[in-house]
């Protein structure tokens, strides 16, 4: 007789989830994915022979439990040019992803029921671990500059009557995934002031800010913080490759104690040298070379929709990261069609209800990555998709 | 005033873990580090050429969840010839490193306080793994052959008396870590008799298994067991090297389920993709040139301990692994010279303590690695050795 598992599994709630790989599309609008076309194959194989030249006699012993200290120390110095952060070699911690410090942040900081703040629209990566460890997630409205202040305190003020101070507030703000919106600097200290006034942490996701092609940066929540209450991650999925599965994170140093109590083995330092070597070299070159080619196809897909979409839907157009954010009437749904768009048009895209905490709503918004087919075919993929969308009287 | 994050965790118990890496020595026979010198550096550099160029596109998508499908592929075939172990690429699910599947398997099994069952000397990993958990650990001794069966039905019987049956039964059963031994066949099945009668799932930790440099290999618990209660979990680090940070795991399909419910982040795929074009082309025959040498040198390792550490102390000597399992007198306490050694003959060891439940037993034990230092380091290193453990008494 088989062992019955059931009868012995942990306490806690868990979520089955062993999941194919999801079907793709040759208009593929849907999962954030990188151009294959840029991808510095050969520069990254240069990059790692040297750096095993150097110190390649490492891989025959444990790394650093916190991750290869070369790129770490990479890390400090690329934080401090880039967004103002000042940290330590010790103050970094290396990820599969940014997925896997995401995760771990939740672990040590949420348990069932608990209030986490987020946009009314949230990466679907990070909703997703959310909702895996069943938690109350409350979705606040934004406007151009990011989140409404106003809203963001009422939400606080409402959940602490309810005797649920929120635990944690969740923000993309540079490219917010799935809007678009970068939070300006005068929103970002007023969302401060509030979240500092209730002693609520922020969990702030920077995983785009490098892919900015037009506009100024705005510094991170985490520098503007005086008060060691804001986590940061980041990553090199969206300006290497996600196939990489390297991100990290800084936090006050209590919440990297406690990760590092809750952190299972040891991310790759094969990958790891390769990268840090060529992050050293090439990344900023490469950087430079990947925003014009998003750029040019930013510019094809919000042209693309400004011909075929008509006046019914309404779009946004970003100064970086990887999306377009549709919305179509009330009362449409673009959740049905999924598949139906990738057997008849063979274009996927993702609909707005996985980025809704209520599963209620965001039929009628769709997610549009640029990040992987040229203009040429983001053209004719974007065409096809208004046919297809007329045909089924979204549009 | 900074946020106060200790009043916010979650209420789980955690443990602040954040180290240093290990201080290492000359003479490395500590952390169970593979030879450096044979590292395959070239070969794995054609290989992952040879990956990218076929297949290289991937790294600009996402890739499986489980991790590289090709990789897992291999490993299907690999388990099979090696391990009698007949899965689907659908079961396989990759880890960075052993040690991630292992923390996975003890968050979806155990609660704090359940009862785990382990040899008397466990693996130190594991053994802080479990500790992270909080569960209540309890070491069986083990003879030539293994776990003693009779030893193993007494705890069982004992921890369901106490109303809280064994939630699982740890086991390195192929080259044991720390002493090196492996389960004979009759033994094997002995002590799957006795955990199927008691409906007691087994994780079977086979890292080790080819590191066999004499006699037969031992097929593995997942083929004897006939009900569905063995958890399998296995490594490349011991064969290719700890900075691949790549094992991988099966199990019965709910647990798998679960499993990927808990797993975060994925395994970076440029690894997997070198690893996985190495293995199908060079990793038989490197295997054979590793084994070659670890042969040497515990060869080289055993002959040193008989030329110097006299009569007082008895050792293992085991047909493959990487370690040594050395015991002194009773009353005789190396946990307390660990420092010392560094400091003064510049030779490391783990003391007996890191691989005991108990912490108050194990003193008078030491692993030796035989895995890292050439055979003359190993020579001078364990002579050096000899002479600080007779000036402080021990041997």
């Amino acid at each position: 007789m088989p062992l019955d598992f059931e009868s012995i599994y942990a306490a806690g709630k868990f979520t089955d989830l062993r999941i194919p790989r999801p079907r793709r599309a040759k208009y593929d609008f849907a999962v954030a994915y990188a151009d294959p076309g840029s991808l510095p194959h050969a520069d990254i194989v240069e990059s790692l022979e040297e750096a095993l030249t150097e110190y390649g006699s490492e891989l025959a012993i444990y790394t650093h439990l916190q991750g290869n200290t070369k790129l770490r120390e990479y890390l400090v110095e690329r934080l401090l040019n880039n967004r103002d952060i000042n940290v330590t070699v010790d103050d970094i911690i290396l990820g599969n992803g940014s997925a896997e410090t995401i995760d771990m942040i939740c672990d040590i900081l949420l348990d069932p029921n608990d209030v986490v703040l987020t946009d009314q629209w949230v990466y679907g990566g990070t909703l997703k671990t959310l909702k895996k460890k069943f938690v109350d997630i409350r979705g606040i409205e934004s406007d151009e500059e990011g989140m409404i202040p106003e809203l963001l305190e009422y939400e606080i003020k409402k959940a602490i009557d309810q005797d649920n101070k929120p635990k944690l507030l969740y923000l993309i703000p540079t490219f917010q995934n799935p809007q678009g919106f970068t939070i300006t600097l005068a929103r970002r200290k007023e969302i401060l002031k509030i979240t500092n006034k209730y002693g609520i942490p922020i969990l702030e996701d920077d995983c785009y800010a490098d892919n900015r092609y037009e506009g100024n940066q705005v510094t991170s929540f985490f520098n503007l913080d005086s008060e060691d209450s804001v986590i940061y991650v980041g990553s090199f999925s969206k300006i290497i490759g996600p196939g990489m599965a390297l991100g990290y994170m800084t936090a006050p140093s209590t919440v990297l104690d406690k990760i590092m109590g809750v952190k299972r083995g040891r991310i790759s330092d094969f990958t790891a040298m390769a990268v840090e070597r060529y992050a050293n070299k090439f990344l900023d070159t490469h950087i430079v070379k990947i925003n014009h080619i998003q750029k040019m196809r930013r510019d094809a897909m919000v042209s693309a929709l400004g011909e075929n979409f008509g006046t019914s839907a309404k779009w946004s157009n970003p100064d970086g990261g990887l999306y377009i954010w549709v919305e179509f009437p009330k009362g449409t749904d673009v959740q049905a069609l999924v598949i139906k768009s990738l057997d008849q048009i063979n274009a996927g895209f993702h609909p707005g209800t996985d980025y809704s905490p209520d599963p209620s709503k965001g039929h009628n918004f769709m997610r549009l990555c640029y990040g992987y087919n040229d203009t040429e075919d983001i053209s004719v993929g974007i065409s096809k998709l208004a046919e297809f969308l007329s045909k089924e009287e979204i549009i």
